[in-house]
């Protein structure tokens, strides 16, 4: 009987260890497999956002970062890149819609210029091919610089003497450097280095621990939901172009107070109604208000109406609050560098 | 003969040596007597300017850092101290006069945020007491923040989550401390540490060698025409107030659309009409337009104006242009922290 007992107390001890060996390898392996569904999905942040057609050189970055600074050069002398775009709010403006020269209401909200130069183009409806074509535009628009011809920007930053040095040096063989598109390469140069790494790609490169059991658990959530359908990629978003409101009408949720076409207005393609870029998630939390007209201001609230606009799911509160601690995780680290002002030349 | 001729050249040599040594006596008596007068009349810039009413801490300068840049907390989510204050350009903001929320003008010229804390009063007219008093007022001023009240504001704050724990720590011994009144603190606090040392504070320490030859001259030509009656002390001003056109009517020269009776507003006191604070001349000149109404951009006719609206004198080009030599060197340094903008909390 003793001898009984004891091969009885061993064999429940054994059965511990291996029921525990179990949990503890399928926990690894159901770690491993998340981090190998998400590497399949994502990808890591490049330290600078690359373009064959505008190389970075520090000379650009140095010109490109004062100009997006300068509002001498708008209409008013109020608007410049940072208006919409501040820095230290992750490249937004808390606005719903970005407010440009003379208080002009612009038809979108402001999206973040941080990681932007990675997407397939700029702003809300594909009609701004890159950052440097944003910059470049954005002189002319109605609800930004207000200016009505290249030719006036370009008077307005000769006005400025100190910046003719700084084009010669940034556009070392052009004979009249200073001139808009030279601003829009410089701007656009500056912008590219604008990445914001995070945990999240720390995870990406195969460091387990860089994110919490609750972060991966919303990253498994965001993955086995579909949200990885359209947001995806290096940049979490930015990569395609998808109907808001595949379930049902946008508008029904977002009690948005005007009904944007999206796309359509660039394409005329029926098929393109209501039809948005879709966004980068990086740095979600720190970008409130949502959506292209900012119509939410709680991302809990958004995460739910994505769910159900474009999987038609109803997503539980655990599960809202899944993705929105995961979304966070995706909150990057802005350089010391983006981070400090440059002083900009006098116009004595 | 020859012996004679020997003494006669010996004459000749002593007389040129003791010719050129006078001339490097008097040339170095004059400039200790440049620096003299100027030690007489500055004073260089302290670290920081302090206030027994509003100690500055570490706490309270990162909080209001923070909240200089929130535009969050105004009428329409458009202003901030920033708005106003581009600590890019010098404090400044470039504009004639400052545009507040919705788009409203404010009456005048927004005067540098550098050096301003160690003036008699803040703004033109002597109607802010202190940094802290015009930051407080300008959350209900109507071409600034535009609130109604100050609860208004305290509910905006307590909006953005993340500002709780800040105002906690800037302010331990409060129970309730989220609130207006150390909203003007903080932000006093941090505007207490804007200071711009330059190669003049150099030259006032006593080294010679801070200023060149010409702006030596610049200085020794601004304090023999006058100019120091009223630009004199630590901060090149900002010590007085006195009245604009004292032998003409300012607005004959700097063609003023608008006459602004300047501390009339204030005292009611004819004997204040036409009377302005002295502005501080320290960066003058990274801070076109000038004037209370920006009326005038250049800084070399801002000069002429002064000395004939003042000083009743005319002065020639080579003095204008020395005035305006000496006053470059009073571009100070803006220390890395000031140019850094700090990540403000998110809304969510």
């Amino acid at each position: 009987m003793k001898s009984s007992g004891y091969a009885l107390r061993l064999l429940l001890v054994f059965s511990i260890f291996v029921a525990f060996s179990i949990c503890l390898i399928s926990s690894a392996d159901a770690q491993d497999s998340v981090m190998k569904q998400a590497r399949a999905n994502f990808s890591p942040l490049p330290t600078a956002m690359e373009s064959a057609d505008n190389p970075i050189t520090p000379q650009k970055i140095r010109l490109g970062k004062m100009l997006f600074y300068d509002t001498r050069i708008s209409v008013d002398r109020t608007v410049s890149c940072f208006k919409c775009h501040w820095i230290n709010l992750y490249g937004t403006d808390g606005l719903q819609k970005a407010i440009g020269n003379h208080y002009k209401e612009n038809p979108r909200n402001a999206p973040t210029v941080f990681n932007a130069a990675g997407e397939i183009s700029e702003h809300w409806i594909g009609n701004r091919k890159s950052v440097e074509d944003q910059a470049k535009q954005a002189l002319l628009g109605a609800g930004s610089y207000g200016l009505t011809s290249y030719e006036e920007a370009e008077a307005n930053l000769k006005a400025i003497p100190g910046y003719d040095s700084l084009f010669a040096k940034a556009f070392p063989n052009d004979k009249n450097p200073v001139n808009a598109d030279n601003f829009a390469m410089a701007i656009g140069a500056w912008e590219r280095t604008l990445v914001t790494p995070s945990r999240f790609d720390a995870y990406l490169k195969g460091d387990s621990t860089a994110l919490t059991a609750a972060e991966k658990e919303g990253l498994s959530t965001f993955m086995d939901l579909g949200c990885i359908q359209c947001h995806n990629g290096t940049y979490v978003g930015g990569g395609m172009y998808q109907e808001f409101g595949l379930t049902e009408p946008y508008w029904n949720l977002t009690h948005s107070q005007k009904i944007d076409e999206g796309r359509f207005a660039v394409t005329k393609d029926e098929a393109d109604k209501y039809v948005f870029k879709v966004p980068v998630l990086r740095n979600v939390e720190m970008t409130s208000p949502y959506f292209h007209d900012g119509s939410v201001a709680e991302l809990n609230k958004a995460v739910r109406i994505m769910a159900k606009l474009q999987l038609g799911k109803t997503i539980t509160d655990k599960q809202a609050e899944l993705l929105v601690t995961f979304l966070e995780s995706l909150t990057g680290k802005i350089s010391a560098d983006a981070l400090s002002v440059p002083i900009l030349p006098p116009e004595n």
